[in-house]
């Protein structure tokens, strides 16, 4: 069962019962590219719910909307915030005609609840029209990229809040672990001694930095252009609407939103997604990192570092019994490189922006949420499936800060570094100790040798 | 309904009525990460069971595996081709463990499936069992990477299908518009006159070119390390296996699949999908281009280029009446940049390769496939909603040639390019046309102009 | 004429008049990499040598350091300051090593010089020592990071000073052409009107925004891990170094340097690099993006959009006479793809580090520092040689605007969206312009009409 | 002392011995970029003077080009190729114009070359062009990339050579460590046994396997546009040109070029240099997973695998005596990076083409021949200070294998990877050995599992 709609290009059937019309049904037709439907992205769907409710609320208040069809619009995209009507939005994310299918998407979705609440009937859009009435003082280009940045600060709240779980649990382990003496290392040689403690705190503060910069760059996402409409200059918006609109907006969702200082330099614009993304690619970078040493500090059993053990979550090969892999940071390092990826695609996209707009904005959007919602479950992953069962083999680590030559460091102030260098020299080519050879040498007493280097002794952190 | 069955980790719950077992379980448990479970890529899976069908022909033929299991297991592996139990592999294409996952879970599902035509019971294992039969002479370090270059090259092949059909499309465009003159663009600085059809049959070699490519580069997979085991030393693979799986799984699949020379060095490879990828994103640049100029030359209606019209799709603007935009070049746009992303995941997972085994294998698989299927269905899209309807402005694009200043350059074998120079200044300051400046300053004759300026004399190709 | 100077390896020659030692010859000896050497980059050497004064300062405070000695290395730092010694930094600026023969030049070249203040000679490192008196309580790895931290914020004060340059050039252009009325395009098509002056007043805003973004991710550099030594447990410097060295750094290079929080977390660190270096890839973007419409804006001069001209700045083909191209928009983009790939990069080797210590330091600082070069000066062209020179086609834009069918956009609050739908719709047909269509049907009367379809009455932004 | 020169811009003082013209003299005051100027690329002079040799060779044949011009042009070209001239391209290897500047400049100086030996004076353009005789049935467009094309035939024929005494390196050591046991891993974990040797041989036949891709990817660069002149049509290039010059310019630089199938394709396309890059990009990605393993491989001495030992270059550590780091691989692996960074500007500058020419070719050309000088100077370096002087800990290797778990594998054809797997477990969870436990559990005779466990049993390849 369908009814007829009708656009610039024609008429076109829309099932009776669709919420959503003509428009929507179009971009159902010419975009079929990822398989991934606004419908899954809720987020999103509830963004576009409270630009619309904004704008409505700002029309009426400037006087250019009916309160009857303002307050008609404003319950309906309260409805479509309440998730009521998600899957009424089937269209591809990544669409031509930057997010204009989208727009029209919630605008036809909300004029038809709307006209049910006005006590009409879907499709008659003379008494609320998704053009007229809902995209009232709008374009595309201002409605779907402020959006996208209430969509963008709801994903950046939720990564954060996997983040705060991230750095507790490396922080937790760092305190379990703050008493296992072992060898630092740079540039995979011995360096000098350390603590795997500070080791995972070293972690968890480097997620907190991760989650500080997050933070800074998604404030970016609160200056907005709504009033720009088609390029900025607001053409068939009244005066005072971006102010207002911005306040509203603020308002009903508890964010600081403000209107860009410059509408015409914001509606192109797409710094903003740009530099949460370098963001994203930082963080990944970083967790990569991390993951890196992870697998290197267990890496052996018998014939690596063998300082940690991962908790065995699955057979580690089809035909090696016995074998254990690192598949947690594995998988997770695999996130991270998709992140990365992700992050030259925005870059990419942003680029292609020309004159007064960015058309690429749907893949700039996608790809952000790609990343942020990969590196979420990652993270989950993470934490519950590694870095909390993570165990320490203590009397190894130990062991090799003994039998080391980097200790050799806490002689210099001692010795001097040229004499510091024989030993050490000596030790690399004879096999034998630093100890040894400096009692040998008569360098040092062994008292004083005792205390210089004794390994909990280089553990301070000068401060 | 579960059944019980145990692995290095311990014992686990598997459904009843599961063809996989304990280690598709455990890998369910352990990946969440894309949402895009091995059941969703038939291409995938089908190579997979090829790989376990040629594996065990060539343990029987070999006489280290009892014929009857063999036969059942190629039983099942012609089962799980037909796609029959594509819903068997539930788990996600992003896991660690290089693809040991993914590996078991083929072995288990064609073990149970074996065990039925044998008369047994899923989870008998003793009767047949994922490693030790179905496994056997294997390693998912050899089988995975098998199964993931058959699957390739199912997937170029598919690609090349769609990209053909492009050309095709271009070409034909190219016969239409075979007498439009019209301004050539270097620099986007008015050059000198083609034909729009000279500028479509270009697309359309341009496109050929690719498939070249691509073939070029998809030969590569027919090298495969069958045989290699854990680390390319064949350790528990017989004598001769090597060399005689690749037949017989050339021999079964039709595709002309070789021994790699050195199976130790083939074993880490990933070289074969990183060239692959570039290809792609060498597709992808040049498809970006094609799509970035079909939106100049249709730029306008009135303020632009306005040589072409792409079909219109849909309303372009939510508040700009009788707007039009080039929505679906646009989207294409956007895949291409999503291919450019998707190759610097590969090149970054192909970099973290490590010693005998590139762990980041399933990311690089995922992101080829997402590649192509993206390209595949932009690909279907941009002919079918895009090229196909194009149509041209040649009234206009003629008027344009006329009333340019580049065919000044027919000029130079006449009069010098000083003296042409100097013409073309006057007419770029003044206003005036090449054409009367010449025929004014009685530099030749109108006759001998006639000739040298006609647009249709500039069009010949110099072979 | 040499000297002969010793290390771990051996003996090795030293040029005599070197300031510069063993270390240093060694790695002019092995690495031979970029042909850009230390010597070419003053800001770095400054940058080093206030690392060693503030070290020396710190060290003579605590009573670590002979306060002859260190003011020795203190006034041997202001002459290297000073630039006197520059070519006496002859190493290549990519190198293994993590920086350790950077930090060992400054160390040798330094010592020598306190050497022949104090009376001895080069070499006699008896009573002067690179290692035990220059490099006292540092490290390669906290006084390498820490000079590049140093350097990035003189690179970027220059850069900073040059992008306000182009706003500046920007904002002049767009006072110019405030009354140039010109039609805005969204996706290439002709969207609604707005003025030439808006559009350069965007770019001066957009350039400002950047600024800002440099701004606040340089800030990072201000955190420095002095004291960490070797992997930031501080080992052999003596307690209250860390903060004093950070304060007194800030007190003789007046910025307000800190102590990183964690000193083990800040050593392998190489987030700061890889946030600036992604801003300055923002920027690239950006300036990219601009140099794209400037080459749109200015395309033809008779079949292109032709609304402004840039200044010729030399003949643009060796065949066609008085062709003109937008040659420094053009290697501005060229400039701007080059700091793109120069922050893949950063993001490869900052991913590269392992444990406790990012060893692909020098390429981190050398991609990054090529970046600000490349752009600093291709702003100065830009400036120069383009933007100051632009004049714009206003007969043309005001043309192309009272022609276009955009402004119906105009008439949505008098006739709604889908009546101005079929205006538009019926002028793109059949040719006839919006403003005739609508007398024609009588929708409004001519002074109406006149007053809404007025291209100056759209110009008006929203506040 | 200067010469007046004239151009489409107006007059320009050159200095007076300068065999280049204003057009270059333009191109030095408009483009201060990189510093990097086109005389420290003679090979690219070299290519630039052979495209002019062949043209004015073809031009005399086909009857277009006075013989004795001719010849004088042809004997200036000689001389440029000899190298006498390489001081007079004075230009930045980055710029606008596509390349105009460049071809322009070996227009001026083989034109003025010629012009001495024809008798006349610098400058007096009557009697040889720029233009009118060098540049004859030419454009930049087709001079300019057919010139790139043959230098970057020169440049991958020394990166071949350099390759393969790389692989030769790697081959000698093969052979050296042909008898030393070690134990493979896999995911940084312990696997089954192979050879040091084994390794080796890999990594060489790996880089042959990259030189085998660079070939098939250089082939790419025979097919040359020239006779495309401006756009492709020809327009001013007699019929006959295209084909004839081609074959010319095959013989006198004995490299099969042939002329590209369509001109117009060809022009724009800058996929040859997309592909050859993303060959790079491939090698780069390979040598730095080397580098990795280099790395990883002689990690320690005492607390890593130190499996190998890397020659010592200089001392590591300005605070740490005796520590040697692995200072080599560590620079190879920022050139890989900066390797792959220069494949992501090509690939932005490819991707940047339009309409009927790609103007970011100077940048792509600059860029693909600093990936290969970066990589030829590091794999000299890598080579002689590196790789020839690896060597092995050989008793440590084998006592590893012998300790390992991994060598249960070798188990399962005997009794089955679910009893391994029990063994397996059990020596990691004990620390007892693998081969104690069969014994002490009566599994298999002394005497089997002596045979079975022998590492040198495990270490044939499966052919």
């Amino acid at each position: 069962m369908y009814r007829i709609e009708n656009d610039l290009i024609g008429d076109l059937q829309v099932p009776e019962d669709a919420y959503y019309g003509v428009q929507t049904q179009r971009a159902m037709d010419n975009f079929n590219i990822t398989n991934e439907k606004l419908s899954n992205y809720p987020n999103f769907i509830k963004a576009l719910a409270y630009v619309k409710w904004a704008a409505a609320k700002t029309n009426a208040e400037l006087g250019v909307l009916d309160q009857n069809i303002a307050n008609a619009i404003i319950e309906a995209s309260k409805d479509v915030i309440a998730g009521t009507y998600d899957n009424q939005f089937p269209i591809d994310m990544i669409q031509g005609g930057a997010g204009t299918s989208t727009n029209m998407n919630i605008n036809e979705v909300i004029a038809n609840i709307a006209l049910e609440k006005l006590g009409h009937k879907k499709g008659e859009n003379q008494f609320c029209s998704p053009n007229d009435h809902v995209n009232l003082s709008q374009s595309t280009n201002d409605a779907y990229p402020t959006s996208i940045k209430l969509a963008l600060i709801y994903y950046n709240e939720d990564l954060i809040g996997h983040l705060k779980q991230l750095a507790s649990a490396f922080r937790t382990k760092a305190a379990q672990f703050a008493q296992v003496i072992k060898m630092g290392r740079t540039q995979l040689q011995d360096a000098v001694p350390m603590t795997l403690g500070q080791e995972f705190e070293a972690y968890a503060v480097s997620i907190e930095n991760e989650i500080k910069r997050l933070d800074a760059n998604s404030i970016q996402f609160l200056a907005i252009n709504m009033g720009a409409t088609a390029i900025g200059t607001g053409l068939n918006a009244v005066p005072g609407y971006a102010t207002l609109c911005a306040k509203n907006l603020a308002e009903i969702t508890n964010r600081a939103f403000v209107k860009a200082p410059n509408l015409i330099e914001s509606t192109p614009d797409t710094s903003p997604y740009v530099f949460y993304s370098s963001a994203l690619k930082g963080l990944a970078i970083k967790i990569s990192k991390i993951c890196n040493d992870l697998r290197l500090l267990s890496s052996g059993p018998r014939c690596g570092f063998n300082e940690i053990n991962l908790p065995a979550m699955q057979p580690g090969s089809s035909i090696m019994p016995g074998k254990v892999n690192p598949v947690i940071p594995e998988v997770m390092n695999q996130v991270c490189f998709k992140v990365i990826g992700n992050d030259l695609t925005v870059s990419l996209a942003a680029e292609a922006g020309q004159l007064q707009l960015n058309v690429m904005e749907p893949v700039l959007m996608y790809s952000v949420v790609e990343s942020v919602q990969l590196l979420v479950r990652g993270i989950d992953t993470l934490i519950d499936k590694c870095i909390n069962g993570i165990t320490a083999n203590e009397a190894h680590c130990k062991a090799m800060v003994l039998n080391s030559i980097g200790i050799v460091t806490a002689l210099n102030p001692y010795i001097g570094y040229k004499n510091s260098t024989k030993i050490a020299k000596e030790a690399l080519e004879t096999g034998a100790s630093v100890y040894d050879l400096i009692i040998e040498k008569n360098i040092l007493t062994k008292e004083a040798l005792d205390d210089i280097l004794n390994p909990e002794n280089m553990l301070g952190v000068s401060e």
